[in-house]
């Protein structure tokens, strides 16, 4: 029995990105009831941070997590960024595929899908819309409103139930959504570490958190600086691929392709244009529209000839050593900390990023697991915690493949250690839509090996040094207990008294280091 | 320095499907050279299989992979399906999520990316158009069109270059694309093994594929029987959530609810409808577009209660038991295999699967790594093979929480056997846009320990008579090189003529069960 073609798309059907997603939600992350929520968090918190700095604001943010039911909560996230007007308030919430990030910007989102896939999350469990308050200034005044809308998926918009003025006191964003079947946890993978992680990420932030029990956690800022603004960086023409080029001469209000390379490429002069032209032969004078492929095609094999200084990285912005540490100590108050961050590198030739690594030992470093302190993996990507998809993360794989022994730890898995790794990019290469990995792209595997090992080897010197003490005062008190006997039997054997040997022995074993192992044996030669 | 909110969504915007995954290419599998190239296959093969089957025809696919250059081929892939009527196909290679298979249905494909996605990752490295011949039924006739098209990224949506008649000779799709960056290899994750696993699962299926070497494979149909075309499945009512029926009341042209009930569930009669109606109070005459929320949910959580029959199973076709083996058997040619089709059963509540194992031993069984075999696992669902993102997987996960030893099998690694696992559903639970691994069901783990432990039994079996026999055969020689000594020592003490005893050994060290070993060794001592 065969059917024809035209019976069979019958069927055929177009759908929105919202009815996708609808279809696939474990593809935004939510799979799972305590991975569900805190990919719910995670989405939130990233964007409040993101839309703090970039207005200049040293974030802050309030959650309070009310559980209704079993299964069943209510999420207020309020923060204290510039706000959103009024006229994309629904975007943000209900389009995916919209967002203001599609630049070659360092942020925690890219995607525009995440508070929206919060919004969709909600909608799918229980039906009710989401509530945002929005204060934002508008010229000089401060303009605030309250809307109650939901998703609608066959259009990939918004349905505004409710619009009110409202009485605002700043700028920011309050939401208010509806959960049913996730799960609050205090896991590793739940929502109370996820905020924990992020403050370590983030030691400039502050986050006050009501759990369902209605215990209220603050977490202070362990730093004052508001990171600076990130800036948009140009692509590198090591970068670039033909299909950008054409993609770039199609959409650009250039009127000669020569200033179309100019200005949207790094280090892209004059001078280096007219070596393009000189070596390739192509007249860049012609009209962008104009490009052929081929030609682009020869301009980027070019590129790729010639030397370019490396990327601009003055769009990436690090948290820095210092703030790491500030904010390691904050949270693990280790007996240990040793923190880097390395140097701008590039990886597929043109994409530049920042690896920054901490090592934190004793203290509250690691994960306890029964009455044991395991080792803990904390990763991030542009200060954002990774929770999930570990075991196909490249840091994992970096960090795996380090010889521990060599620093001292004889098994990674059971060691009390924590260790940090951050990527810093404007464009971190994530393998999946939830964003919980990062690819193993061969620098970056790189780089985080090398700025492990860095600290690593101070991690090594303090146990070695920690080691040399703890048998030093084994020594001491054997030497301490030992030495009365033999002087007394000795006093006895020479039939003589006993000599005062207290304040002797008291300055012997009291000395530091290697000096006084053979300082005794020349005490006890006397 | 704060800045206001207008300025900050200055730069909001709204993409299309496809502007995002070619910023996101690897969302869709296409990350590495070996791995895109495969995903390439693995889209076209999975479509064309669909097409045909849903056609009831028996599929047949030629590849033509060309090398141009390094990194640079192209790939012409021909079916013998119903071909696709001129006013869909720049709908199927170019807009991303559309497609016929939107529905409860077991296919392969099911996003409505993956055509549209290999003419992205075309385009994106080498900026060719795709060319397409399709040839398909209108009425009686057999109609013939060539296109040559590009997919315009800002709109979604095809943009015709060249549009001619074309003189075809029976149904079917032909494409050619281009790509650069691209890699064929003959590892576990290349092309070619691709196509390999593609026959086991699918032993009904020709695949003719001429690599760039030039070498023609030709794998045959180990079967001829096409199998019976998938049906749409109605959703059970265990497995339906609140937001399911208002999304359907939202867009059905039912009048009342409860023909909506009765007509888009399965399991669901009037008089269960009328059980509903009863326990729950609520009105079902009303009209759909009426419902509420919290009925919907009443609704919902009264079927949880309820019992119904399991969800019909018409619409799951598995392999089979028999054309599992035989697809085994044609390509691994091994010692021993055993297979097994388990019934039907559902995961979270309502959704039916079905899943299918394997086992071969010896042969071509495992894999070559190095000089030795090692084990190797072959993830399917509905049929098609999964080659990436195995650790992640729940069928590598069940595999792995089987105790091996108990089967015969000391290390699973190091054992030279294949374990084929098939997972068929109209929903499989994919992690990824890349359906590339099956998210972890509690149900789907059980029935994959269940379906592989029970044929690991039949191996145990196997190995243990394959070692008895082996042992007797030790046994039956030592006897035979003894014996003869024994009894001439025997004869020579006793002082009497050696008795003939060739007739008696022979018929001893034949009562074991392998009794060519035995044989043979006779024939030896004649």
């Amino acid at each position: 029995m065969e059917r024809e073609a035209a019976e069979l798309f019958e069927e055929f059907k177009e759908l929105t990105a919202s009815e996708f997603f609808r279809r696939n939600k474990q593809m935004l992350g939510f799979s799972g009831k305590i991975r569900s929520l805190t990919m719910v968090f995670h989405e939130l918190i990233t964007n409040s941070l993101d839309a703090a700095e970039e207005a200049g604001i040293l974030p802050e943010i309030k959650i309070d997590l009310k559980r209704l039911d079993k299964d069943h909560y209510i999420l207020r996230h309020t923060d204290n960024g510039p706000g959103i007007p009024e006229r994309y308030i629904t975007k943000v919430y209900c389009t995916m595929f919209a967002g203001s990030k599609f630049r070659n910007i360092q942020s925690r989102g890219q995607q525009g899908l995440g508070c929206s896939g919060c919004v969709l999350l909600s909608q799918m469990t229980t039906g009710k819309p989401a509530k945002v308050v929005s204060g934002y200034m508008e010229g000089d005044q401060l303009k605030g409103v309250e809307m109650t809308f939901k998703m609608d998926v066959k259009t990939n918009k918004g349905l505004i139930l409710e619009r009110k003025a409202a009485d605002v006191q700043s700028t920011g964003v309050s939401i208010e959504l509806h959960f049913k079947d996730v799960s609050y946890s205090l896991s590793e993978q739940g929502a109370y570490e996820y905020i924990r992680r992020t403050i370590i990420g983030n030691p400039h932030a502050k986050i006050t958190f009501r759990d369902p029990t209605g215990h209220k956690y603050i977490f202070n800022r362990a730093s004052d600086i508001i990171p600076p603004l990130p800036k948009e960086v140009l692509p590198h023409p090591k970068g670039v691929t033909a299909d950008d080029l054409i993609f770039m001469a199609k959409h650009t209000d250039k009127r000669r392709f020569r200033s179309l390379l100019t200005s949207n490429l790094s280090r892209m002069s004059a001078k280096r244009v007219n070596e393009v032209e000189k070596v390739t032969g192509i007249d860049l004078n012609k009209r962008p529209k104009d490009m052929k492929w081929d030609e682009a095609e020869e301009i980027v094999e070019t590129f790729a000839k010639m030397d370019f200084m490396a990327p601009p990285t003055s769009g990436l912005i690090p948290i820095g050593k210092e703030q790491i540490e500030k904010g390691i100590r904050e949270i693990l108050n280790p007996e240990f900390v040793a923190t880097t961050t390395r140097k701008p590198k590039t990886f597929r030739g043109g994409v530049s990023f920042i690896i920054e690594a901490g090592i934190a030992y004793g203290g509250d470093s690691g994960r306890m697991v029964g009455d044991q302190r395991k080792a803990e993996i904390m990763r991030f990507a542009n200060r954002v915690p990774l929770a999930f998809d570990q075991g196909s993360c490249a840091i994992t794989e970096a960090l795996k493949s380090i010889d521990w022994k060599r620093y001292g730890i004889r098994d990674l898995d059971n060691a009390p250690i924590t260790v940090f790794v951050n990527i810093i990019s404007t464009n971190v290469p994530y393998l999946s839509t939830g964003k919980q990995s990062v690819a193993p792209e061969p620098d970056i595997l790189h780089e985080v090996r090398q700025a492990t090992m860095k600290i690593a080897r101070g991690m090594q010197k303090y146990l070695r040094s920690k080691k040399a003490a703890k048998e030093e005062a084994m020594r001491a008190k054997v030497f301490e207990s030992l030495v009365p006997v033999i002087i007394r039997e000795a006093a006895v054997l020479a039939e003589k008294d006993v000599p005062e040997y207290d304040t002797v022995l008291a300055k012997v074993t009291r000395r530091a280091k290697y000096e006084e192992v053979v300082q005794e044996d020349v005490v006890q030669d006397e």
